[in-house]
């Protein structure tokens, strides 16, 4: 295990703590989106969600879905698909004693996809801009994968 | 990476470790339960669930949602979108030397804060005491990823 | 910190850092299976992805759900809700210490598991084979919990 960690450069862990922090800190912030559209469109999935409305009637109807509720909720399972296992791989990647250049290359290129990919998401921009953001940040942790199962495999 | 690790203390991270385990050991048994509720209410998602039943027109009134099946179900997603990065955030924050006190405190209120969350989104409390939970579990979190940021930032 | 990573194996550790990225990339490829489906199906979510198809009445004609398509989804999030906790018990448990050949079976079996389960899934194989491999699985993921919780409980 020592001499698995000795492998590592202490600067590639760094870059890999404040990037990974990053990018969750931003698929976190899904969460008060999506708040931030039920309460202000008034679409809720739980009826004691609808605390604030007295009328009984207007509370009933605040139990329905929205389309931009549903929106941001796939853009959150997209991050959730996508971000934790980018991660997870890349806490394995800065294990393997990659280049500083390398590592940076490979935090620098996801976390700008990712957050390009909520942008075209919630602003519904045209595709293929989401789907390419996608493909990128798919790319950069299958690249990770690639050098964690060619640098220590053990089956 | 072994000066970043020399930077912890041993007991903090046992501390984490722990924690982590207990809270992904609470958001496990969310599947459980979800399982529970779809045998004994007779909802299930896929025609192949029904197995048990033979009469075939019984088996198609199964395949339906259910209120109580998709409150656990969104218990379960609530529980990924905020118990996963603090597992994430925790791992890297552990890392960064803090106070065993300060850390305990961090992990002890995550921990208390999502029991509550899952009581309260199961048992239909009336809000907002779930929503003041999960938004003390989503402060702890921003918390750690501020120390881990202000730490040893390098972009 | 040290004397927690010294107490563990350096094969241990290669071993988990494969097989956790092995069935993380498994996870990875449930995203371009649904893919495929939607495309194929001609199923989408959002309004924007229906951008190869000009005629305006096909285009919402495209915009509904498909069994086989929620099907794949349902799987990649059973996944999500399975892998990623195993991954994160399964990285401090390999820091516990334990026996490589134990430390090999769990991960194996876990790794079996989650690839029959999956096939189980998208080929809608009869029950209860997809409950039993999900039950597998959750049962490894326990055995490493209750391991790291006995080898350094700190509350």
């Amino acid at each position: 295990m020592a001499e698995v960690l000795h492998m590592a450069d202490e600067k590639v862990f760094l870059a890999f703590s404040t990037y990974a922090t990053i990018v969750i800190l931003k698929m976190l912030l899904m969460a008060p989106l999506t708040a931030y559209f039920r309460v202000t469109k008034k679409v809720f999935a739980n009826p004691e969600d609808t605390w604030m409305e007295k009328n009984a009637e207007e509370k009933k109807k605040m139990l329905r879905t929205d389309a931009d509720v549903e929106r941001v909720r796939r853009c959150h399972l997209n991050d959730l698909e996508n971000i934790i296992p980018f991660v997870l791989i890349g806490l394995l990647y800065s294990l393997t004693g990659p280049e500083l250049s390398t590592a940076l290359l490979h935090f620098r290129v996801f976390v700008g996809s990712r957050i390009f990919h909520t942008v075209a998401y919630v602003a519904c921009l045209p595709q293929p801009s989401r789907g390419l953001s996608w493909v990128v940040g798919l790319a950069v942790t299958f690249s990770m994968a690639y050098r964690v199962l060619t640098t220590g495999l053990f089956l």
